[in-house]
């Protein structure tokens, strides 16, 4: 068997992580029997800086004819604020259709967690982010600019096309799982977003009957996640609350260098991409002070997406073995490089 | 001295927790020698469900004739959710021009904390939520209900009226504090909205040369606040960024029972109101299990804003000292009623 994989490195530690995902996929192919063809492709700060591009058609199109896209991270001092993210993460995640991001909220055995006496058992859940629009149309209008008559209008978009396919993805998921679908909205605010996410989870849900729904509005569930997250299976929410909540899921299932996600295209007509969470930490980088657990998380997601499902179990038991054995989460801390760390991680996939 | 109050108890656990901060304020009065001429306002479940009446424009006439008004809290499960927090809440809110909602996030000495090894110095911060605007314009519209191609458009309006009056009254704040002022918004995606209130931090930070300023997404935020909340002093934020952030900021100073707030009027144009930020919680109420801690910090707030500035600073302290005492926040573990606490809080006023 073989995959197609491009590989998107990006700024600042995207590329120090990537490298050692890299080695952990090498032992895994060795151990599960399965070939990658990798192609690396530029884009991110350097590439934007040397030549004025952020995402040329040509990119997104050889993108297109892969099985998968492993991201590192994106973003740079050097660059202002919101245009790399919108110009290539967003641009990426509308132009490829990737319609759903998936983030588990998973404590590891040994990994250290910020909340008092919260135990593994109690923390395993899946966040389902409509990944499309919303909030993230980014369209928006300012008259008056620069006057004390300044507005500005943003505007969340929410189409049944989107949150349909949401709410079926995390339907699906949830059957799967222990049953149990949360809706995470704002209906009692937000009123005709709400309508739409509630008549979805209504009219998807009849045809899961055995998946149990609840709904919480986004401001409680910030007050559940942390000190009841057992109270959580499968969470479908907004692109927004869904960037919000997912980071503070990061940080009850001990902070970013544990956290993966995956950018789902369900239709098949553009390729996922799997991330960690984290940023490009332009402070760290360089120094191999980047803890590769995230990176190496997303692999195993992205093993799973590719159908190799053995090599993505090891892979995820791997680096969770490895990352409740740092007493830091990245630092000089650490107490191993993240080269080191990678090897690791791949040793204990190669031995099985 | 006297003032003249609203008392707008509500639903469910509101008028047990009115209660017992009414029989705090008398204790207050007796000590510092000042009177108060107490209104009962009838809003609510019941009045809606008996009158049809959310918010009539005579009761908001009578309400503008007060110093202040005492709210508990608002909401049944007999009412379709969303009509009581818009027509009531938001409602008044908006009517009464109660341009910022303020919340202290302040973990007091000996409260539990759910965050592991987080101590009493290291949290005190205070959120100026922008309080009249933004996603709770409540506007939106929805095309093709019911069909495939619904689509619902939701509108957050940012003017620098609105922005301006709340940065300023942050840059205020932050200048008698810590002299650190933070602005949380997700100025990458919600770009006209993040350059309003941008331009605001720059143009009233001109105003304050020693206050510092800083900048963080609100999904880092999610991250930061729980883990490093030192890092905040005062944080200004949009109406449904404050919303989210302030519940998550309640987890980490302990709680539900220990969160107050005030929605304040800073144009004198309309009533401040104090409020805890526990709900009307109906599975408890009527039994004595609610922690009026909440709405006693609520009315310490008040106070404050009344000018009695040592009986607010003898009611938070009295309201923090027997709260510290309790085994949980609610519930029958609390080990004593509603009613016993607010005599307890009531006598540490009264003794000094
Ligand atoms: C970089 C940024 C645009 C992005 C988002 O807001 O979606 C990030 O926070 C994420 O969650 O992947
Ligand atoms: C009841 C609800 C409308 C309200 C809000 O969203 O503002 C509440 O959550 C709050 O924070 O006071």
């Amino acid at each position: 068997r073989t995959h197609s994989i491009a590989v998107l490195p990006g700024d600042g530690i995207g590329p120090e992580v990537t490298a050692a995902a890299l080695a952990v996929l090498d032992a895994a192919q060795e151990r599960f029997g399965f070939t990658t063809e990798r192609t690396d492709v530029p884009l991110g700060a350097d590439h934007y800086l040397s030549t004025g591009e952020l995402l040329p058609d040509a990119t997104v199109e050889e993108l297109r004819g892969h099985d998968a896209i492993l991201f590192g991270a994106i973003g740079s001092p050097t660059v202002t604020p919101g245009i790399l993210e919108r110009g290539i993460i967003l641009a990426l995640r509308r132009q490829m259709e990737q319609a759903i991001n998936l983030r588990p909220v998973r404590l590891y055995d040994g990994v250290p967690t910020p909340i008092a006496g919260l135990t593994p058992e109690r923390c395993d859940m899946v966040i389902v982010r409509e990944n499309t629009e919303g909030a993230y149309v980014a369209q928006g209008s300012t008259v008056h600019a620069g006057t004390s008559a300044q507005v500005a209008v943003q505007e969340s978009v929410n189409t049944w096309y989107a949150v349909e396919r949401a709410v079926d993805f995390a339907f699906r998921l949830a059957s799967v799982r222990r049953k149990k679908l949360t809706l995470c909205h704002k209906t009692n605010v937000l009123v005709e977003a709400g309508k739409l996410w509630t008549r979805a989870m209504e009219e998807v849900g009849a045809r899961y009957p055995d998946v149990e729904t609840d709904y919480v509005h986004v401001d409680a569930m910030c007050m559940h996640l942390p000190v009841n997250p057992e109270r959580f299976d499968v969470v479908v929410t907004d692109n927004l609350f869904g960037d919000i909540v997912t980071d503070l899921g990061a940080v009850v299932q001990g902070g970013l260098g544990v956290a993966a996600s995956g950018n789902l295209n369900i239709a098949g007509t553009g390729t996922s991409m799997f991330e960690p969470i984290h940023g490009s930490a332009p402070d760290i980088a360089g120094r191999g002070w980047a803890n590769p657990a995230g990176a190496c998380l997303s692999l195993s997601m992205m093993l799973g997406h590719l159908g190799e499902g053995e090599a993505a179990a090891a892979v995820e038991a791997a680096a969770a073995a490895v990352v409740a054995q740092l007493p830091a989460l990245a630092g000089a801390e650490m107490g191993a490089t993240t080269e080191e760390l990678g090897r690791r991680i791949a040793d204990l996939v190669r031995d099985g």
